[in-house]
């Protein structure tokens, strides 16, 4: 476990949200099941989502028991996305550590994932709050769509706006998600309902963008992956995007947009221009600045041990190297 | 299409929910997804899960666009159900023609499946009451967790407890909570929606007991499965366990017993003496008994175009022969 001090304040209540996790795989009978939710569910890294949620929610003075609840529907569903993903991708190691997929049939990695998208709705529900029930859903169907995309999509240089797009279903709308209904939960009003939006939208943003910056200059031990491994695989992120947009002339660039991202020696090479280039600390200072954007929607609420956290955690997000 | 008559008091509905599924295919721009959704949203059989929704909600005048919604969504999710289990099983026909596992990527399949889940999801927001909502979340949760429980447990000879726990998950679940949601949307006293869940569960484990009978005595074109074709992939359905009750001292049932479902010779056999016993009358009787429960409570509500094609309905489902 992480020992970051905006966990301090919410530390008991993470524990909270770990046990009703736990509880949902405690019900089961099979213990192969069991063993693989443990595990799923104790490497979940530093819980961040549910962190940003119960930080909100107590800012709003919403029952605790309804952030329990919305907090393990949060990491749940963020846990079955990664489930399916891994599948998908056909990884076997996520964070150093083998997936599922890799120790797992195909059809137990994909109930198991299901599984867990059906006790997030659950979780979800037991809010009792239609709103937020009808938030969950969509974000599963934005969450799906952004796969799906990824999945149809021609690999390769995309625009910016595009990378956007991608990032925002595959990580900013669970962010999103987790700090609107908190304040839904809390019964806050519309404007600060859409005030917390904003908030976890710019987090989360942030949240992508610097994982697509530690992939290209991260400590590759925690991060499991080759230097660059998403360029490997033709996944264009934002560091490449602006060294593409500096270096329209560059050869590498060429290939890339015409669509040879599977020639391996050339897209090593062009990893390596891009970390001796600008383009990391170009992407680096847009996550900046959008931690900014959120950290200026926050000051409009009064100070509080919540709302330093949320700062202190907002910055964590820009400032972590795994 | 079926021309079946209980059909023709809600055809136009059942026009509607099928435009409301297609409205969820049409919104993406993959053409290969988009081809997807409509090969399995129009090869959806009889659309008897919407049919018993929509005049279950008539009965309790159920505003008709929530019906619809709700109709859509219980299909949705019978959908996705199918195209994960044809993954998981590796199937590459039902009902005669090529699954989606037949000629897609698992990755593409797992995301479809994860796809209609997020738009069934959705759907039973729209119809915007909690209740149900959870309704949805827990269904989709005994759902999973049959076949989870499928999965990791040893096939061979079960209990008859066993078998009616399985197909109460896999198929009479969900025809429970359409029957009780469409209740719920019509804003049914709590004895009502007893009744119409009752009513549901009855009619769906008879239709799941004819599937496995039809598995032996079937039009077996229809089907596009050899006869026995479960027991021969060691999953007991009732005329086995009728058979194996009435003769515990056949060679093949005992070597069922002990685990050799997987002797192929033998098994086609059991098969054989099956067909030629009385254990296929005996599970049809069944099916026939639960058709009657079915039909007992629907007698306490008024009679009215509904009730007489919901009794037509149900008496369908036992007189079916693929």
């Amino acid at each position: 476990m992480s020992t970051v001090s905006f966990f301090s304040i919410v530390q008991d209540d993470i524990g909270l949200v770990e046990q009703r996790m736990r509880a949902q795989a405690d019900e089961r009978n099979h213990p192969d099941l069991s063993a693989a939710l443990d595990h799923l569910l104790s490497s979940g890294g530093k819980r961040v989502r549910p962190a940003l949620g119960l930080l909100v929610g107590r800012m709003f003075d919403a029952p605790l028991d309804k952030l329990v609840s919305l907090g393990a529907a949060v990491e749940m569903l963020h846990t079955a996305t990664l489930v399916h993903d891994d599948l998908i991708d056909g990884s076997l190691l996520r964070r150093g550590t083998p997936t599922l997929n890799a120790r797992w049939s195909p059809a137990a990695t994909v109930l198991t994932g299901d599984f867990l998208f059906a006790r997030a709705a659950k979780l979800a529900a037991e809010v009792d709050h239609l709103p937020l029930m009808k938030l969950f859903a969509e974000t599963l169907a934005v969450i799906v769509n952004g796969e799906l995309t990824q999945l149809f999509s021609a690999r390769g240089l995309v625009s910016r706006e595009n990378y956007y797009e991608r990032i925002y279903a595959k990580t900013a709308s669970l962010f999103e998600m987790s700090t609107r209904a908190a304040a839904m939960a809390g019964m806050a009003s519309d404007d600060e309902v859409e005030a917390m939006r904003i908030f976890g939208y710019e987090i989360g943003m942030a949240f992508q963008i610097m994982d697509d910056v530690l992939d290209f200059n991260g400590d590759q031990s925690a991060v499991g992956k080759p230097l660059g491994s998403d360029l490997l695989q033709g996944l264009v992120t934002l560091p490449a995007l602006y060294y593409a947009e500096t270096h329209p002339n560059d050869d590498d660039v060429r290939l890339l947009k015409d669509g040879g991202w599977g020639n391996r020696e050339r897209m090593e090479r062009l990893v390596g221009s891009i970390r001796e280039s600008n383009a990391i600390s170009l992407a680096l200072q847009e996550a900046r600045q959008r931690i900014d954007n959120a950290l200026s929607v926050l000051e409009q609420f009064p100070i509080s041990g919540e709302r330093n956290a949320l700062t202190e955690l907002a910055g964590y997000i820009v400032d972590r190297n795994s």
